[in-house]
């Protein structure tokens, strides 16, 4: 097999829900039509599956699987790369899900800090991280940064550190926090074909100045556009425009996390723009209040009618 | 099937380490001599198997069905009661282990707040445990609170509150937290009949005086004999021994916690006072340096040594 | 002068509110009756002024002056013991109150850690306590360990080890936390003369069960009289009673956390039990809404009616 | 009096330290040297006195005052702007030194939230900063948003949007946070004509194009030069460079914080930088070993020596 070196991860990559019926069961039926929202109607060719948006942790590894499946053959024609999260709090079924990514074809796996027990050293999560890597060696392997949730207080700059000298398909990481110093530090002391992937959407720009490869982010969903255009605006250096469309982006963000913005919430608000019916979020999450979500909708409408691009 | 309620859980209940081996593989062949360590060393006679101690959100689903079915198979005519964890980040699994536990012959299940996506209300989280429990509606069913671990911000009395409407098997809470207005209010707010059990050794005389049942603990593995010892004296009204006793197991506990205390450090401890080869932890935890375990071993030999009960 | 040894600090302390006027200045006219209302209607004899609930540390320099001294003055004769909190963040500052209240004629002070720029160590702290204690070294000095307030992540028994070499005037500590192992350890650490004093009313029984010499708290101001019953309950060894009147306690202090328990709300309610127009708290701290006091202070005489001790 | 509106506070802002002597008094015969050192050696020419870096709120109220007195005589021939910090835990504390710093003759005064007591909502953080600026009406206001420090969990966009209609006198922020959607919220929300001055040196470059006006930091202090550069490239669009530079200040704040980098370092660091003998901290913040800033400077003067700019 090829090295999986290749093709650097660049550009946007949407972190997709997971679509449920109401019973509460996984729906592969929408998968097909949901690619094909991102693609034509998002500008998006790149997906992150079985995230923290895609409510991956909240899923039994059966159905992981069965979302990975689908997302790989649905897309395979379709989308540009499909890169499966395999992170697990345990160790075994990060494993299991990492051979099976491979199995299926994903372009990559991605793996978050387990957070019940928490690595108490950047070794400990180096060796968990390379414990899945060696299960799927031929895919790239990004390590996937989000301390708030996690709860981790190591850095990430310490923890990709050498990390291609334990862990070979090592490619680079989803850097989900606003610390630009940690952020910057793994870009200056990392290879330059790593991809050095942002996570925060809401200051992608503070990124991008400070050398991001490119973004995964759950707002891409049904931002793709808007934010595709701020990312040419930034590659042709008109940074009065990049800034003009994060200000945009903010206001709907801001709005939505003063109504209290969770992933059920987020989740509702996708099914209002695309019109793809994905369902009720799984428990512990409780379903957003319809109204809540067609209010932020009623923001987003208002703000990216300002200025079409 | 009898209805859950028959034997109300009280005393102590040993929260089990899990056997590994040193390639990182459940070590079933050990949990018989686990037993007879605790019954005849400790006297202990209850176990809490999968818990927090037990790393069981570090195993899989299919490693925790086999410990569980060790644990009932070995512990059916030595223990008295086998409680098996059964809590996962994801429903469906917690679901499948709840099932699995009542085919076992499990004596009751207990669930932990699922800790990555945490339920922003009570309600919310009693919905998640309601679906638990009623895939094994015969069993005994426990609520396991730890919000240092889960990171919930809910209190436990709100949780329980009235949560018999919803789950009939419900029959108390494993409260493992410092806060004992909250421990309070559960005692006073819930039906006599459940058990409100303490999980934080290093302080159940305070849980005591407030009226707890008994205590779920890590450090009954190897200071068994000394919190009966407490136990009894709390029993009998002499206050004055049972604060001499609960001061003993502090100073133990506080020279740990200064060495730093974690599971691994835990794990090791038991090891050492046991003989038991329980092996190391499952990454993300990093084996213990073996030094650290013995100065502890050795504080907890010269305290225990101080006055024999 | 006598040595600071003389008379051990036992049994309720008042931490009392600071009565402002509407234009938000001390009100000194207050005190007199305040004192009257304690020692009559409360059986508090002794008071802990200037602290979190006096809104110390939103008081300038000069305020906690004349306050400490009308405290001082009117209490002499009616009061066994006024404690006067002199902690700042201002070093200097506490000094400067520290021999202020020597000369005031107070009979100890106390002094909570700085918690804008925080001690990263014991001996940090230490040091700074040494450095105020060494302003009035005639006084009793007692350190005041709030950790959820001061954000400090010491343990207080860390702090008070051996602190005696350095402060010969130090006879214990004010420990608010619910970490029982922490205040069991300073306990069987420290001489015992010094007092043990505790300061989370809600779960006061549990620190008396732990070996408690008093307690210092807000609630004492209009819940004396019940906490006096649970003091003397718990010396005759009634356990039973002691744990209906913690229980009690807790009910109220429960419903008061659910309705927003801050101190703006805690100094209106003691307005509203007691009669005393004690006025607003001082900015950063907005008035609390009457209705929130009446209905706290509804709940407390319900539960005080149930059972008349 | 004039408006305080005609000079907008732009570019870089030194957030100075102060000095003692060994003997823990301030040391004003240091401030003359001070100021001809930033203004000759580091191209700093605004100044923010007595706020964190300053130690400000481990100071007296009259020491602030001493020391904003001579930062204003010394500074009023060579320096552009001085900025007095003048927030305290105690609201009369801050009215009384805004009303000595209008005496004085300070450019601009700014306010910290109250962080022992914190306030609630933006509202109650408002009326506390009106009424620290009316005492000063003619001084223009900025509010200093740090929530690391003062633990407030209130948006500075929350706090700051409509805010000139109860402050007319209110010019902007100093904001030290990552959180750039707040800041951008900020700039977006606010008249333009306010100072957005960003507050955390080592991301300086995302928060410049977010479209802040410029920035307050102590790291300008010994890194001035290189800081103004990164402002050039920034201003002349020169992107690239902005990051290379940014990065290399990123190397130096990074290996610090590895050091352990608090106030204490920072301090002596930019004794051993400038030779200025600034003096240890106060306590409770204990002077650091030599040898760790020694360290860092090494460190500093390799990053700087690698490209002359």
């Amino acid at each position: 097999m090829a090295s999986p070196s290749n093709r650097k991860l660049t550009g946007l990559v949407a972190a997709t829900f997971t679509p449920l019926t109401h019973q509460g069961e996984i729906n592969l039926s929408l998968i097909e039509p949901y690619i094909d929202y991102l693609v034509e109607n998002q500008g998006v060719h790149k997906v992150f599956v079985n995230g923290t948006t895609g409510e991956g942790l909240s899923l039994s590894v059966d159905e992981r699987k069965r979302l990975a499946e689908e997302w790989c053959k649905k897309g395979k024609s379709k989308l540009q790369q499909v890169i499966v999260h395999v992170g697990c709090l345990s160790l075994k079924d990060s494993q299991e899900l990492a051979r099976h990514a491979a199995e299926t074809g994903a372009d990559g796996i991605a793996v978050i800090s387990p957070s019940f027990f928490k690595p108490t050293s950047a070794d400990a999560l180096r060796q968990f991280l390379q414990e899945v890597a060696a299960a799927a060696p031929q895919l790239p392997f990004y390590y996937y940064h989000i301390p708030a949730m996690t709860g981790l207080t190591l850095r990430a700059s310490d923890i990709v550190e050498g990390i291609e000298e334990t862990i070979p398909s090592f490619r680079g990481l989803k850097f989900s926090s606003s610390d630009l110093m940690d952020f910057g530090q793994c870009i200056s002391k990392c290879p330059s074909h790593w991809s050095q992937l942002y996570g925060v959407d809401e200051q992608l720009l503070g990124a991008l100045v400070m050398g991001a490869s490119g973004a995964v982010g759950s707002t891409f969903n049904y931002l793709g556009n808007r934010v595709n255009s701020l990312l040419s605006a930034f590659d042709e250096g008109d940074l009065r425009q990049a800034r003009t469309l994060q200000l945009q982006i903010q206001d709907i963000i801001s709005y939505a996390v003063k109504q209290g913005f969770d992933l059920a919430v987020n989740k509702q608000l996708m099914c209002q723009v695309s019109g793809l019916p994905l369902g009720p979020p799984r428990l512990p999450l409780l379903p957003c209040p319809g109204s809540k979500a067609q209010s932020i909708a009623q923001r987003l409408q208002q703000v990216l009618g300002k200025q079409k691009i």
